[in-house]
């Protein structure tokens, strides 16, 4: 049986890519030598990192006038080094909160404001509908000199997608895009810095990703070297050692979405599979998915029930048996969710739907 | 050729380790996934991670009253995550400054009192002869009521170690054991918290241990959960994902270095290979060490010049196409800079000094 990994992340990486890596294991491209153990000073990791980066700047359009940082610590670092870095003093900054990751990045943010002086709203939240949609608002109520209104593209617990982006007033967006960034097509001059950890898309746990618009650089040191973008760009991310192994792979990654046509044919290549897995959930009166608004439906994280607690409980049950990983849905909200980034295969969804099938037979009693 | 990597980090890894992570590449024991594609909430992650610690506390006989974290960030994170989380308000914290490393620690600790409430002080500092020893210092100066007396065991840049700790005057040392941990035997409960980047005695850069005392643990929140100890703590390092592929690799060489005797057995082995370089430099007439304090000698990094920055510069080229790669020394301090940390191999050694002994023969004018 082929095993499907549903992870949210870390997530299935695309096999070539791994192959690639197991080749190279031992000796990168004749210097004898593992990437593992390649100074980050030296010729060969230069040219990995700047391949790194010039392939993502294709992938993803990015404008001459923004910098991209390969950091450490996660999209949960950038909670606090966003406000850090951005906020500049006692001035706004706006969040919207569409789901549990969005919740946390307005908490450090108001935790942080505890010790640097600044201020952050909350201007949207559907929380109180258990995050089954994106909040909306009204953007007449943005201060123009607010600092940025932080997003989240795409929940990955809830399973919901900003698309289209909202009318800030002219306040630059910070959007966290660490679960669909490169699986679906976003024009990067319409944010002020774009920031995604590395396990869904990209590469394994432990690189992080921030793109930002020159202009954002902070002008004055933060209070940390290592929490400082301008520090980090200054240093072309070198400002210590960084995370190598990861960049590599994260670099096999790009190249890999760039021969299968880009980000525009994994987003085609990404719907083809969320449409199935959808229309069938809707076909059927056993399943449903929780999100109540249709146009906010990610295509990269689908959570689904089963009528009862028991029947999902039963469902992750033989779906692990049969060799289907980590579909459980996150402990937050329970039930199922099937994330199938980019490196996810089609048939996976197949397999996954017919069995679906099978057992709504068995258990439609 | 064989290629020799005298790296001061990344550095060379043990081949048995990474011929297992080649073979695991693509089926983690039977799992069917990449140890990059495991979900880090997974019972194969939660085994590996386990084991990780499990084994390091082996190793260095961590008592059960200090917490083992896997963090991100590097050595030069923890240059701001110490001060924040260990410097109670107002109290004073001391830097030993014996190399260039140590001064970042103290300079970032300078940085934070800015924003902080805490009063960083120079107990002792080498830089006045480019840190060509340990500075030592009168333990009766130091306030008993201070937060840490932070220093650097081995110096990496300037090739000095620190084999006996200094008294403190019952102020716990918080340490960067970077580039000697488990290369060196230390006796963990000497010290309040060590330190260490991954990337020269453990696996790939993006993984930093951070080995503290119970005690130590801060009781209440520092402004970012990513960068509180107690939170981290009490998330077994999955506060956030944390970097799931380093950890593994770190598992494997914990697992090599216990194979071979633990760090005992590294130890004789690392004197061993270092013992056979000094004698060398000691004896020749043409190369010397710059460290002025024979006792200080680290057994880690070795630097040595050559009687004119010209024939410095001709070894290394020389060196280079004899594939002993990274021996180039420090751009801050030039000349050459064997680092042969526990996966370097004795041949290798042996080799530089052979070229070492032709180099003289050709060049001693």
């Amino acid at each position: 049986m082929t095993v499907y990994n549903f992870s949210a992340g870390p997530a299935v990486l695309p096999k070539p890519v791994l192959e690639m890596a197991q080749k190279e294991m031992l000796d990168y491209r004749g210097s004898g030598m593992s990437v593992m153990e390649l100074s980050h000073r030296s010729s060969e990791f230069d040219e990995i990192i700047k391949a790194a980066e010039l392939r993502l700047r294709e992938l993803m359009a990015i404008p001459d006038n923004y910098k991209v940082l390969f950091l450490q610590g996660g999209a949960s670092l950038q909670f606090s080094m966003i406000p850090l870095n951005l906020a500049k003093k006692s001035k706004k900054a706006y969040y919207i909160v569409g789901g549990s990751w969005g919740k946390k990045a307005y908490t450090e943010a108001v935790k942080l404001s505890k010790t640097i002086d600044f201020d952050p709203q909350l201007l949207a939240s559907s929380e109180d509908t258990v995050y089954n949609h994106i909040p909306t608002f009204d953007s007449k109520t943005i201060d123009k000199e607010a600092a940025y209104v932080h997003l989240t593209t795409n929940n990955t617990i809830e399973g919901t997608t900003i698309y289209d982006l909202p009318d800030t007033n002219g306040v630059p967006i910070v959007a966290d895009m660490s679960s669909n960034i490169l699986a679906v097509r976003y024009r990067v001059a319409d944010f002020g810095m774009i920031y995604a950890g590395a396990q869904k898309n990209i590469g394994p746990a432990g690189v992080t990703i921030v793109i930002i618009r020159d202009d954002l650089l902070n002008d004055t040191p933060v209070l940390s070297s290592m929490l400082d973008y301008r520090i980090q760009a200054d240093n072309g991310s070198l400002y210590n050692t960084p995370p190598t192994y990861g960049i590599y792979i994260a670099r096999l990654v790009f190249d890999y979405v760039a021969s299968l046509g880009g980000v525009d044919a994994m987003e085609t290549k990404n719907v083809e599979k969320a449409t199935l897995l959808y229309d069938f959930i809707d076909k059927s009166e056993f399943y449903s998915n929780p999100v109540s608004v249709k146009a906010d439906r990610s295509i990269c994280n689908i959570p689904f029930v089963t009528p009862s607690d028991e029947l999902d409980k039963l469902f992750n049950k033989e779906a692990l048996e049969h060799d289907f990983k980590n579909i459980k849905g996150h402990r937050s909200v329970g039930g199922m969710r099937a994330s199938i980034y980019n490196a996810f295969p089609l048939e996976g969804v197949q397999e996954l739907v017919a069995f679906m099938k099978a057992f709504e037979e068995r258990n439609k009693g």
